[in-house]
């Protein structure tokens, strides 16, 4: 078989070559540190060269670094069963790094089993953690710990509360250099709006990752988003929340997204989230962070001190509805009778829904609902008061929401009706910029 | 003031300068047809170099091609006034050109006002649309017809069936080499899946235009859209339902997209239209239609003849609903409730919701509601054998949609419920591509 087609490459596939070793062998292998016995594993394609990794009989995948590797004994299987059963020790280095929390939500990071269930538990203490990505401990210190283990799909805004709560308690320990949270990617992104708003005024960087690929597949991205998410929450000099995910195709790249203005814009690729309207924060490629320039979008710094605004809570009266030609203007009647307290229209083009929906909405509006707008077109700004249509709708009292994208001005709506004391200090509060959901200052 | 700035380079540039005449004076234009006077219009940005553009007296823009023009006067503002009510004359060169016809359902082309109202009227004789966009007159002889005048918000699921009827019509007189439509972009997506599946076995391309900036304005991309669909109109050598817009920022360049896999993505670029986990079928650039290779869509060839399979019915019984953390399941059992024939879900990822929704969709089904499932990620496919999740949700009865877009299903489902005798053979016909909807025979 061809090593390289299993992920290795350079110093690792060398070092196979010259053992006759391939993926599936067991093998014992000699380091400077005592002896693994093992089942040699196929590579992330996003893992360093300078390592090969063994599947070891409790299951665990360990990471070995070829420089201390003293030499390679390809094992007969009945040997190998004998062989597995000597102790095991990954010996992890504890250099004076910076300390990370990861608080773990149900995205697995680089465990072998489904990141989307509650399997993340194969891989959460920290030596487990480090065997099964080594090259974490050139970067912090991790101190695991699992909140929830549930799809994302799942998640209700009283998650996002609890996961809100339980961040401001790592920071508020004070020891803290930045916090991970693993996360499914089906909602991530509106995950990481709702810790915007709940959690402002952050000291540290709040990172959220996921994976898209499980991590027991060779092209999974989950060891490549660990690491960059990971080095940009020890070390980066901004503060606020993030999503860091792979940033193309090439493998190398994780991009850190503002919270708020992150979207998932395809179902199974590796960069399937995209800044939208926005380049991303920063690009972390191998360890090294390059915060990108982008003037429309303001970051707090990296500060000393463990004092944050927490404001956790989210009311989820609101509803979201896509307009679309042919939506029957009872869904808004509906809506308003329902008990919903806030409406978010995503219309079309810069802002618009059919003149047949203008009674229904007036109605609502008269009611005391709140209804904002923002467009399916994903990209690009709601102007309202261009087109007849547009100004007739800001005369009902349809608030414009900008360049929001629906998933955080749902989320914002949710928050928003729990922190304000009325519907006017609600709508007020939608139109200003918090967390950059609106992108830049351009008139609406 | 600057030419340049006003959209003129090359040789009209050249000649204004040599006149010092500058965007808003009053000039009178010799030429070899005749004089023409009108005040000097800043220019297209995607207009040809070769031509000067003066709005006449009555109000019409006409372009005056700069090889034909002996001399430029500018006129006092008072001799101006007097000069100007000369018999205008644009003299139409009519070759052996294609015919075209041209459906306006109120999207301006190359009118003088706003590009989404019923003004479009202004620019509809096709003398006055070849003194628009002189140009025209290289591709096609264009008969224009106003079936509409809205906003394209407003358009609803009937208004799909009378522009299919329409095109039927046309294209059956038999003389026609293509149709336009020109639409309003807010839902030009929309109705362009309509026709795709209201418009079977075509012979002759059917090519939906619109403008994101209106025409009175330099920044306009109504003209060379015109051009381009126009182009493709009367020469592609493929036959089916197109979207004719700006193919990027660079204003030389139209693309034209498959009917059933095009989005509006942007609320206010010219580029707006993208086609969805494909290339644009064609590029056309000054006039030549350059096919983009792309094995995934099957394109029929322009034919003879002037059969076509044509069911224009749509059922207006289909809901939308666009899945959040935190929607409410209630919401599922009003649509069964409320009369629904069909739920399109946009759900998360690879087609998900949350599990407290399985029981509002288990009695919707139960009830003989289909209930279909999109992904909101936009591009990817929806893949509900990977997880729990999708397999619970498939078990209940969803129908997976692959990787057709919310949009184009929504239209589907109504026009597959209005021509289909029951709820097994919608469902059927949900799953068949028909139009290039789903775009390649992966498995789901």
């Amino acid at each position: 078989m061809s090593y390289s087609s299993s992920g290795y490459r350079g110093a690792g596939a060398k070092l196979l070559s010259r053992y006759s070793v391939g993926v599936g062998d067991s093998v014992e292998v000699a380091t400077e540190d005592g002896e693994l016995v093992g089942v040699l594993m196929p590579r992330y394609e996003s893992a360093s060269e300078d390592y090969i990794v063994i599947k070891l009989k409790s299951g665990y995948n360990t990471g070995i670094q070829v420089a201390k590797i003293k030499s390679i004994t390809k094992l007969p299987k009945s040997e190998a069963a004998a062989a597995a059963a000597k102790a095991e020790k990954v010996s992890v280095e504890s250099k004076q790094l910076p300390k990370v929390a990861l608080i773990s939500t149900g995205g697995t990071i680089a465990s072998k089993v489904d990141y989307r269930t509650g399997g993340v538990r194969a891989a959460l203490s920290a030596s487990e953690l480090y065997a099964s990505v080594p090259e974490l401990a050139n970067y912090a210190s991790i101190d695991p710990e699992v909140l929830l283990s549930e799809y994302s799909e799942n998640l209700k805004p009283e998650h996002w509360t609890m996961i809100a709560n339980k961040v401001a308690e790592k920071i508020m320990a004070g020891k803290y250099a930045g916090i991970i949270v693993s996360h499914g990617t089906d909602t991530m992104h509106y995950t990481a709006a709702a810790l915007c708003f709940a959690l402002q005024n952050l000291p540290v960087p709040v990172v959220l990752v996921g994976a898209q690929r499980s991590s027991d597949r060779p092209s999974s991205d989950a060891a490549l988003n660990l690491l960059g998410a990971t080095a940009f929450a020890a070390r980066s000099e901004v503060a606020g929340v993030f999503v860091a995910m792979h940033a193309g195709t090439s493998d190398d790249t994780v991009a850190c997204h503002v919270g708020t203005r992150v979207r998932k814009n395809h179902t199974s690729r590796r960069d399937a989230f995209e800044s939208i309207d926005a380049t991303p924060v920063a690009l972390v490629r191998n360890g090294a962070i390059e915060m990108q320039q982008k003037s429309e979008i303001e970051l707090a710094k990296r500060r000393s001190g463990a004092d944050i605004k927490l404001q956790p809570n989210f009311d989820g009266r609101v509803i979201l509805l896509k307009y679309y030609p042919g939506f029957d203007p009872r869904l808004i009647e509906h809506a308003a009778s329902a008990g919903y307290r806030a409406i978010i229209l995503e219309g079309t083009g810069l802002g618009h829904v059919s003149k047949y929906c203008f009674p229904a909405l007036q109605k609502a509006a008269d009611a005391g609902v709140m209804v904002c707008m923002t467009s399916q077109c994903i990209w690009g700004r709601v102007r309202m008061t261009v087109y007849d249509t547009g100004r007739d709708l800001l005369n009902i009292g349809v608030i414009p929401l900008s360049d929001m994208i629906s998933e955080a001005a749902t989320v914002k709506a949710m928050w928003a009706l729990a922190n304000s004391k009325d519907v006017e200090s609600t709508k007020k509060v939608m139109q200003e910029n918090i967390a950059n959901e609106i992108s830049s200052s351009i008139p609406i």
